[in-house]
């Protein structure tokens, strides 16, 4: 009997969530609103009745699948399978895993969002050729997950990788978190908007202004502009270089095969990528006498949620 | 019949060695000098002859000893049992371990010594109540080590855990390894008595020009003024606010359950050690709603390198 595995990735607006085999293809997939403004209890018989739903679609038994991941935002206790806190979600110390677990009968594992998405690609994606990774969302803030020999890593109770949450500059930027200075405040899509923003301000002859005024600023305005406007240069590679001093820590400290970039931000491509490879290569300790560190982006977009939550099983 | 382990510290002028029971006991323990200018196969020579001299002393025998771990300087590979380069050997891919096992038949495992130490000091040390701890020791450089589920964490290769290289302020003061604002820049001994000497230039009138001139300054200056004198009290709270960021990252990134110190700055004890969990207690993500990181001083001062290689076979 083929062995199957249910995804499920848990937003603050829909669950998504799919059957999954151990190669990480998804047979099906599907996805209903989170309706946790109706409470706990209410988020677990929605996830079940999703699950339910997949197993009808895909044909797939009950009996044939190992167990059912679910990614959720916020922060996480593995162990107990249990929400600590999501802002999110609005909650605190729920146990969402038990909780789906009593609905369904099928055993439920939990993880959090971004580490999961670490492990889907890791296990599914761009990066398939390693056991040894970080994955850093560039997002409106920067998460990202830690996996260890195929395993994820994260801390005692979950608590860990918290990688957008190393300060760069000490006394710098405000961060969301309390500190100042953190990689978040000057490598999320919301840095750099915030950037692209104050360089516009300074410089009100700027070709970004084409653009229609500051509301119509995103991350791409920047390198739109990167080879025709001096102040959209300057941002992007004061970006880079932010962006290249975090990866390097965490390279450092970790020392992973590869660091996944993820998030909309890199859709830049080589753009951004060649540039940052060039800072790690260069910044990496011991530089060329000890393993290097392969840089790439993710392949699995919004997917990746969803198999890292399934791969929690395999 | 009852096992022992041998464990080795490698240094650049002396190899220390010890036998060790399996509770962190030290039966007897002695050195000899390391000879690195007569090559490595002097210096697995001298480890061979040092470790039979200990078997004898102890009236441990051979078949009692379950293996030797080697404490080494450098960049090593764990799994070859190389020295993949040290600066304080001269060495470049030296195998250390198989040459040692060849001189003397017991097998050898190779780590860093600063990874070791973290070792040491987790199962032996301050660390005795906890499975996951980062060790960061304080002195010429900042070293550290990752021990994650009672086992060291080393990264690819073993080229990980090079936790004084993560940069606190992109395009600070010159490190060591060629960035620029390393933790090591901010929290080593050398950058406390660099800030010292440049706080005296800055005042000629302070108090800390009693200690005889600039060639006096130790990393114990800025603290024995520190009650007396603006400019030292000014130094200590910079280094306590950037030890205190580079602590807080490292907690936020893995979350372990206590952060130990290490390094002859630690003979401050409290006075270091109080402003330290404070800043970590306010700025270590989720505050109060995730899991609290202990920050410890280490116990074992220069044991915690031989207890750590014996543990490398527990």
């Amino acid at each position: 009997m083929k062995k199957y595995y249910i995804g499920i990735d848990l937003g603050g607006t829909f669950i998504k969530g799919g059957v999954v085999d151990s190669d990480g293809n998804i047979l099906v997939c599907d996805k209903t609103p989170t309706e946790s403004e109706l409470g706990g209890g209410k988020v677990a018989s929605n996830i079940a009745t999703l699950a339910e739903r997949l197993l009808q679609t895909s044909g797939v038994s009950k009996a044939q699948i190992v167990g059912i991941g679910v990614g959720s935002p916020g922060m996480i206790d593995s162990a107990k399978g249990e929400v600590v806190f999501s802002g999110n979600l609005q909650w605190t110390h729920f146990p969402i895993a038990k909780e789906t677990e009593k609905r369904i009968g099928i055993p439920v594992k939990l993880a959090n969002d971004a580490n999961v998405a670490a492990l889907g690609e890791t296990k599914f994606g761009c990066g398939k050729a390693y056991n040894n990774t970080i994955f850093i969302t560039l997002g409106t803030g920067v998460g990202g997950g830690i996996v260890i020999d195929g395993k994820l890593f994260e801390g005692n109770r979950s608590a860990g990788a918290e990688l957008g949450h190393a300060v760069l500059m000490v006394g710098g930027e405000q961060c969301t978190c309390g500190r100042k200075g953190c990689f978040e405040a000057y490598a999320s899509a919301t840095a750099l908007i915030r950037d692209t923003k104050r360089a516009m301000l300074a410089d009100k002859g700027c070709k970004m202004w084409e653009i229609g005024g500051l509301e119509a600023v995103t991350g791409k305005t920047p390198f739109d502009y990167y080879d025709t406007d001096a102040s959209a240069k300057s941002v992007v590679d004061r970006y880079i270089t932010m962006l290249g001093a975090g990866i390097t820590n965490l390279a450092n400290e970790f020392r992973p095969e590869a660091i996944i970039l993820g998030g909309g931000v890199c859709a830049q491509g080589d753009t951004l990528l060649k540039p940052l490879q060039e800072i790690l290569d260069k910044e990496l300790f011991a530089g060329e006498k000890g393993p290097q560190v392969k840089l790439l982006i993710a392949t699995l977009g919004n997917n990746a949620g969803l198999l890292g939550a399934a791969a929690l099983w395999m």
